[in-house]
């Protein structure tokens, strides 16, 4: 695989042939009933619910692997069960690596200075430590830039290091987002569009770019505003776009595929509880009954369909 | 001690009479000769680095805490050891509030709706898993409110429900923080303010008023512009503000103490460096030789009588 975090994912979706990406949001109780190992409802029961939710996400990663070019792992869902869960999280990552797609940390940190930097460490540098050479951080990671640039560039520095990425968060998609994110001064211009600016002069450093013509430094934008989204990847056409609120956050594929350039890249699309919990959905559970990793699989192939015919 | 966050804080600020704090930003390569375990730099030894973090926290915490009303402990830097740092910053939790302390956990999370109530059950809640009762999370947290409200308010619920706080981030005080927090709209309002007004209206709901009179909702707001700031503590009188940047990072005394009201209340000031590290500060080495910790609470007191001069 290419060295340059943007080769490679240029690479990944050109040969899985989407921009399609599966997120990991796994809650215990949403889990298939045969897989919650706790004792009663099993959310007081630590060591049965990690051993749960590992489970499920590992067969999850083995069905979508073939059909996605990554998947966005969200670290929230994984601190919620302290230490051990950050654990977990940790094997995940080797496990996802292992199976040839690229790995997105969500954690949206953001801090300045030398804090960033050991964000940094923690989630974007392969650890050092004597005991664990086997354990590896993603290869990128979702960032909050409300610092601005000296809040973004210590994580980019090291992404660069490591032929890592960082994708910077500059427009929610929830409404009351659009109270800061919205807010716009005397000429219009709206005060994500001034982070986008900050992200962009990062990213367009000419070491920041692999051959494929994409910066390893790239933006999460909802796709709940496609006319926004369009001018955004018209303006940055060197950034990876990681686009949100596919599926049950309300964003078509038609929204989405905007942040697409010509040749269906550039733009990352997540969809993580309309495939995560197929299972729920009667359209899947209706076909393929108790078969939880069947409903899964279809509903990446449904959506990946979807995408493809907006594209 | 009160169950209202806003007023423990009152009360133990009236019982040290300062509203300073000191921030654990624990750096291997930075502690006591004689504390670093570590094989040659030691800083590919895990274990060896844990262990020297966490002694030297534990010993600085019984220095600083017959000092000081509270701690800021800052989760990037036992991030940076993967979940076995994650581990010792919640023992140092634990250790802290015996002590009798107020404890502020800086993590500076900040995601939307199930993600956002993930990271206030790691960070808020505590845990309520079979095998660990002694397991507490802060009385505090920060957070990064660049989601607006639907980003603040799962934290602050949660911290409703515990008897906790969460203290936003609006104003931070690095040069290039400006460019977005500093973003205005035609009126001149910054991009820092519209935030502030977001915090102030949910710290303002009475339920989260305590008798004090303070909420348990607050901001994180550099101390390096003082006329701002002056503004916002007239503005929000409800809010605890929680200063960083006194000491190493450039902002007086007297900066910083125009967040306090009449009574020396609302307001902590928080030192990180220019304590933890007294003794390299020749100030201090020369006066106490090898005895850190002699440094560390003469540079404590030191920096208590400068605020207390300033107020």
């Amino acid at each position: 695989m290419a060295s340059h975090f943007a080769d490679r994912l240029a690479e990944v979706v050109k040969k899985k042939s989407t921009p399609l990406i599966v997120g990991l949001d796994p809650v215990y109780s949403r889990l298939p009933q045969n897989l919650r190992y706790g004792r009663g409802d099993g959310e007081t029961d630590l060591p049965a619910a990690i051993d749960s939710i590992f489970e499920f996400c590992i067969r999850t990663l083995k069905v979508v692997a073939p059909i996605v070019p990554a998947v966005k792992i969200n670290i929230a869902y994984f601190e919620k069960y302290l230490w051990e869960g950050v654990e977990i999280y940790y094997s995940l990552l080797s496990e996802a690596e292992a199976l040839g797609i690229e790995v997105i940390g969500d954690v949206k940190r953001g801090d300045i200075g030398h804090t960033a930097e050991c964000y940094a460490d923690a989630h974007l540098v392969n650890p050092e430590f004597d005991e664990m050479d086997a354990i590896i951080t993603p290869d990128a990671i979702t960032i909050n830039g409300f610092a601005g640039a000296e809040g973004i560039i210590p994580f980019a520095d090291k992404a660069d290091e490591q032929g890592k990425g960082v994708f910077v968060w500059v427009r929610a998609s929830n409404p009351s987002a659009a109270v800061i994110q919205d807010f716009a001064d005397a000429s219009g211009v709206k005060m994500y569009e001034k982070l986008a600016g900050v992200v962009g002069e990062i990213a367009n450093q000419p070491k920041r770019i692999g051959n494929s013509g994409y910066s390893n430094v790239g933006m999460v934008v909802g796709g709940t505003s496609p006319q926004e989204t369009t001018a955004l990847r018209q303006k940055y056409p060197k950034c990876w776009f990681l686009v949100p609120g596919y599926g049950s956050q309300g964003a078509t594929a038609a929204d989405c595929v905007r942040f697409c350039d010509n040749n269906g890249q550039g733009a990352l699309i997540n969809a993580s509880r309309s495939i995560l919990y197929a299972f729920n959905d009667a359209k899947y559970s209706q076909q393929f009954g108790d078969n939880w990793e069947k409903c899964i699989e279809q509903a990446a192939i449904d959506a990946k369909i979807e995408i493809s015919k907006a594209l």
